[in-house]
């Protein structure tokens, strides 16, 4: 275990961003702690890693000084909540987008202070870092895009308007013709109100150049995604949800050169028959609503069971990356079309029959070599929950193993998680 | 007390409506009690509540049987679960359109053998109806039409459609002009699926009579209102309620009589200053989510306390009256425009921003002379939740006493209400 690895603090950075520094100033600690015992304790991490590590390490400086320097040199910052808001647009107008989703139980109560305590952790986790002042990256940003996606997030940007400038975006609920035109309309004020912000106009060029540099973020994602499902795995699931999470907020040409460093030591090890567990490993597939960073709950409490983690069916995972923009288009109109058309491709539970995630699911589930399913749901989120009876059904009739889970951030239930988990491999390993 | 008063059975037409009848033949006697307890021992009820009272009677026979032949002769039956649902092509069409909200805690276990349990208590007392077998309004509808207003509703739908032919009906999110168009496109697929399934083509004559038809309905309920705010009020808030529930399944040309004839029956009562509870009796106005037959909870509980419903925000309620449709449009097109107008105008909170509702809730709390409000959220309804905070904290701008219940239809918290609600009444008895 690298026991020099520690959170950094900056204490005048945060300052200098709004924070409440009192209070914040623990938090280094409290994450350095759980980074070594969750990540560093693990045996025989691919090197490449190390870059994810410092990305770690310096979420609170370095990454956040980066943005601020950036936005002081006339780059706005705008943050986000859904992989339907299209960051290539962001992008496009010399701005910079990172992901806002919430995933700690630290912020909870400041959240609960105000929004009903009965709301996915996700919402109230982002809310309550904004409220109580203690997120740099909340602080940073001069406008968050919210979006039409669930009940709670929806009602929640109303109430957030007031502690940050939030547009909303209206996703649509269905994917019809109708709805794809009203999802244009969307993507085109979106880009207006990135335009405004950023005080540009961006023309095909820019929007080819924020489709290239997104694109290529998400291939890079691809093929290591691709490389982790090698049987043994050279690459734990933890690890790879690390980088799924970090992928929101380190700047996107460098991550996908980083990721491609770790791609090629994945290629050598799968050369060399290194794997990070011993064979056979019992191989689960994660799917469900989002891990946002400092979420690890399920994948340690999965991984600490022997088992490991191959697919990440998730917006934090294969869902925001598996669809990529056609580049080839011959004006800026066609540019937007062919974005929304990716973009409709999503298949989040918000859209009614979304029958297309379903089968997705199994195409995941086949390429990871995985041997049963757990599905993930954060409390109180009703569209994946009542997704997951579809999804549960589809399994039984093609014989996988299926789980399903409702949890939020607290520690409470993980002794119980752990049970269940257990119980699931024993059914797996027959 | 009326001792003579029964719920009526008729296990022949339950046995032809494909019912569970063994278990449903316990609910009419529990219903009979329940409703003798609950509104049969009101002081001072109005003479012309006898007709309500045998709708309620004749709940499982008389209008169901009503429903039943005019199915045989040829009229297909509707069933709705959201305001937004134009029942006036319905009857355009020669249909008949019923409300389906479940109020009722004895199909809740049947929707959780397979929903989750932590969604709203109106979608699954719906769905276990369905899966019961035990409510005969859903066995006589040949399909139902569904909608995306909330997440638990949206992803319901879609498990419905199993066990009766669901159709979707998507609300838009916001009321831009570009939402209107929409929900406009959305308004002719239902006209046209209620043409398929009632084999009619509804011309201007028949959409202009469907237009008036319900038009007169929501306006005898107007008027019903109005004098009902009449201090001290001729009828009580229960009554009240229950009429506005039945106002989803009655036969609407015959229900806006009957309601005309009570309104006559109060005018005179107004005059002789005849009241159903003595002066000064607290004045509540209950707002947010919809309490369907037969949730009479929370109104049981604050007039059991002393006190009077002087008003219902809520879709079984104003929401679902306080607009009519301008009967002067000169071609259908215009009537299809002027009727998703009329519709956009519904406060529902799951459009995002929703302030007019806020306003609303101002105008009518001056109207009916009430002297505090209570929200009523269902269980795990997000959309009305969140927006709690908005409506208090506007109710403290103007210093008018508010108290916000979140609760489901079991009768473990009927205690604890109680306890709030009487602390509630003796802030307002100051
Ligand atoms: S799960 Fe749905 S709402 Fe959440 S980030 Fe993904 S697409 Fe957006
Ligand atoms: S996990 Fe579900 S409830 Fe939570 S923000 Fe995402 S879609 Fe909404
Ligand atoms: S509260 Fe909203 S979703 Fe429910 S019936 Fe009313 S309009 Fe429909
Ligand atoms: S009360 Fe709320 S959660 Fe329940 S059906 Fe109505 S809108 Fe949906």
């Amino acid at each position: 275990m690298n026991d020099a690895f520690q959170v950094h603090s900056d204490p005048e950075l945060w300052e200098e961003l709004g924070m409440d520094v009192a209070r914040f100033s623990g938090m280094p600690a409290m994450l350095t702690g759980a980074y070594k015992n969750i990540f560093l304790s693990q045996h025989n991490r691919p090197e490449k890693m190390s870059y994810f590590d410092d990305m770690v390490a310096n979420i609170h400086t370095g990454r956040i000084r980066e943005i601020h320097d950036a936005k002081k040199g006339g780059k706005p910052v705008i943050g986000t909540f859904c992989v339907y808001v299209p960051e290539e647009l962001v992008v496009a107008a010399g701005g910079i987008c990172i992901g806002l989703c919430g995933g700690a139980q630290g912020s909870i109560a400041d959240a609960e202070k105000i929004l009903p305590r009965n709301i996915c952790p996700m919402v109230k986790s982002a809310f309550g870092f904004k409220v109580g002042k203690i997120c740099p990256y909340f602080q940073v940003v001069d406008l968050v895009y919210g979006e039409t996606t669930c009940d709670a997030k929806k009602k929640t940007w109303e109430l957030l308007d007031r502690y940050v400038p939030t547009h909303v975006m209206e996703i649509p609920q269905m994917k019809r013709e109708r709805d794809k035109r009203l999802w244009l309309d969307e993507v085109k004020d979106f880009k207006a109100a990135v335009e405004r912000i950023t005080d540009t106009v961006t023309d095909f060029d820019a929007v080819a150049a924020g489709i290239r540099t997104i694109n290529a973020k998400r291939f890079a994602l691809q093929r290591l995604n691709s490389l982790r499902h090698h049987n043994p795995s050279p690459i734990s699931g933890k690890d790879m949800l690390l980088i799924e999470q970090i992928a929101f907020y380190d700047e996107p040409v460098r991550f996908a050169q980083k990721v491609h460093e770790l791609c090629d030591e994945l290629e050598q090890r799968i050369g060399l028959g290194v794997a990070v567990a011993p064979t056979p490993t019992p191989r689960i597939m994660v799917s469900g609503t989002p891990m946002a960073l400092p979420n690890w709950k399920l994948h340690h409490i999965i991984e600490s069971a022997g088992a490991i983690v191959v697919n990440e069916e998730s917006c934090i995972g294969t869902r925001y990356y598996k669809d990529l923009i056609d580049e080839g288009s011959k004006d800026l109109e066609q540019q937007l079309e062919r974005l929304t058309e990716r973009y409709m491709k999503i298949d989040c539970s918000c859209f009614t029959p979304n029958d297309d995630r379903i089968a997705q699911v199994f195409k995941e589930y086949e390429a990871s070599g995985a041997e049963g399913i757990i599905d993930y749901c954060l409390q109180f989120c009703h569209t994946y929950n009542i997704e997951a009876v579809k999804l549960r059904e589809a399994c039984e009739a093609r014989g996988i193993p299926f789980m399903s889970i409702e949890t939020d951030y607290s520690p409470d239930d993980a002794g119980q998680l752990q049970t269940r988990v257990e119980a699931f491999l024993e059914q797996i390993r027959g």
